[in-house]
């Protein structure tokens, strides 16, 4: 009754973003009312091509251009194909990318087990990368999953169960803070972490 | 490079809005990417329609639906005519709404002044307020500018140059808190301003 119908519309949507409550929903909508008309219009345009525009690359499963089969980093010649570094969430590879201290490929599960949340083996990208390990000329698997309870559920299943004894298996230095999130990690410390990989027992 | 570019589109897009970081942009976006489709759509529609679903109430500047000449405030017979509130923004008629406490009609200023920020007289809606009082039918006029500088600054070139002598002159209690936001009072502060309302000398 208050707010006239689109601008109540917007508010609603916005605060069912995670972060953004109701009183930062208003005064988003409030503030793309009073700016330039076109601060709403881009964020229209582009929030409307996010899913026709974005595509998951049929190899390591991270998002891409729409009509790629594989992402730029998977069809580049120039990255170490032995190498696979095993990430939780897209997010991850940009912050690993970020540091310029990696080359190989990657392998985005889409998450970590997590049996509170129910997610299980089959609900994340392993059998995906099982595949991708069968042929032999993988010779390092890097698990770069965050270093949380869930990530090292995560990392040790993948130990036992999927990753098979000819590979390498490594994981991340635990120069990583505890509980944390990898994508918020600073540069320096995901370089020493790249650096200081253990081998797994 | 590291992002598709619908992706980072939609980051910018983010980034540009008021204390959105690049961080929270990503954020929100990977979020988008990841909830069910309807979520960025209904957000895209949501944003395409705010200025086109939206109009300025021609007699109070009030925002309001799209085709309306007047607000359905300034439209209600049940308001008292005789009573307006000035205020600096539309969202602090929704404050004030909130409360319940309050029957008259409202005249919004869409500001305040603000030297520093090169804000004059001119840039609000001043004049309007003054050819609403000139017909003798408006008895007072509340000012509820924001309890900061440049609402006291506000407050008092009205008192010296737009209200006329013969209408009487009220101001809301300080029970507000300083240098704070007018929208953000809670009901019971607003309600307690609202009642013990001043002369101005």
């Amino acid at each position: 009754m208050l707010l006239p119908e689109p601008i109540q519309l917007l508010i609603d949507a916005l605060s069912r973003l995670p972060g953004v409550g109701p009183k930062t929903a208003s005064r988003l909508t409030f503030y793309l009312l009073r700016t330039d008309a076109s601060a709403a219009q881009d964020l229209s345009v582009a929030l409307a091509g996010l899913r026709s525009g974005t595509a998951t690359c049929h190899q390591c499963f991270n998002i891409t251009s729409a009509g790629q089969d594989l992402c730029p980093i998977c069809a580049s010649p120039d990255r170490d194909a032995a190498l696979i570094c095993v990430v939780e969430e897209p997010l991850d590879v940009v912050a690993l990318e970020r540091t310029g201290g990696y080359k190989g490929l990657y392998h985005v599960l889409g998450g970590a087990l997590s049996p509170i949340e129910g997610v299980g083996p089959d609900d994340l990208k392993m059998a995906e990368l099982l595949t991708r390990l069968q042929d032999g000329k993988v010779k390092e698997v890097i698990i770069a999953t965050n270093p949380s309870m869930e990530g090292d559920a995560t990392a040790m299943y993948m130990q036992q169960q999927v990753v098979p004894n000819a590979v390498r298996l490594t994981r991340l230095a635990r120069g990583l803070p505890m509980g944390g999130d990898l994508e918020y990690a600073d540069q320096s410390t995901l370089l020493r972490a790249l650096a200081g990989r253990q081998a797994m027992s």
